[in-house]
């Protein structure tokens, strides 16, 4: 047993950050191998055009005995021909630590900051499977509502929840 | 007046498309700025990636004494992440040319290709304005359903609705 670190927030890419945000989407088995493969390009995106990606991310670090360990991260951006409305388009904890109320510290800092930079609406996809009860719960607990259920958008029997959370004014 | 040429169908980009897609988008006087270039960024996509892009086109071309005249387009592709679900990103028709029963030609035709390629749920975002009464009207009368509307998602007052039309088998 290690005593836990100091936890830190981060908005600015580190190296390294395309194999932690992989190791942490691959550790939940809840992603195929292409939505890992696109997660980490977003990083990438963000690498290599900075606020003009449009991805902005938040970053969960523990640092420990002077090493730094990425344990979640979420990304989130306006969306496109919208006034003020954002996407969150992930967010995800290291399998390892998941129930410490990490997914939690890293969706309110995405809204604190979505709102500062004058987000008013925050939408989140989910999928309608049995798997995604806990993700749905945790929407809910957030705050967020159900605005639209998309039978069978995914594939049969796995449509697309879509959520919404009112921030700013 | 002119007499009409012949009507054609083109799935292969030609040169001068990007100006010729602009030309259009702008004549209909529904779209901003931002959201022509995007429309025009699509082409230029296109034209790089091939159907790597994941955009597909639809061209209705006049052709009259062998001269070439694109008198609308649509573009459509496959939704990463599902199935068999694509998205209908764009259908416009010149200005001067509206009611004609253009759009519906490239609306079908673009329905018979996704179904072709083995797609079966069709959607289509617009908005919730009064301005979009006929565009929804064009996607009910074409049997698109309306699965959902996000309320304010574009702008306060302004909504996103989705519809749905499912094809193939």
């Amino acid at each position: 047993m290690t005593s836990p670190g100091s936890h830190t927030l981060r908005f600015e890419l580190r190296e390294g950050d395309e194999e932690a945000v992989r190791a942490i989407v691959e550790s939940t088995d809840f992603f195929s191998p292409a939505e890992i493969n696109i997660a980490v390009e977003l990083v990438q995106e963000r690498r290599a055009k900075g606020d003009a990606s449009g991805y902005h991310f938040v970053f969960l670090d523990e640092v420990h005995a002077g090493r730094t360990r990425t344990l979640g991260y979420a990304c989130y951006g306006p969306i496109d021909g919208t006034l003020s409305s954002y996407d969150l388009y992930w967010i995800a904890v290291a399998d390892s630590l998941r129930g410490r109320g990490l997914g939690r510290v890293l969706l309110q800092e995405s809204e604190r900051r979505i709102a500062a930079a004058g987000g008013q609406r925050i939408y989140v996809d989910t999928s309608s499977r049995a798997t995604y009860v806990p993700t749905r719960a945790f929407y809910e607990r957030s705050g967020y509502l159900q605005e639209a259920l998309l039978a069978d958008f995914y594939a049969p029997g796995d449509g697309k929840v879509i959520f919404c959370k009112v921030v700013g004014n």
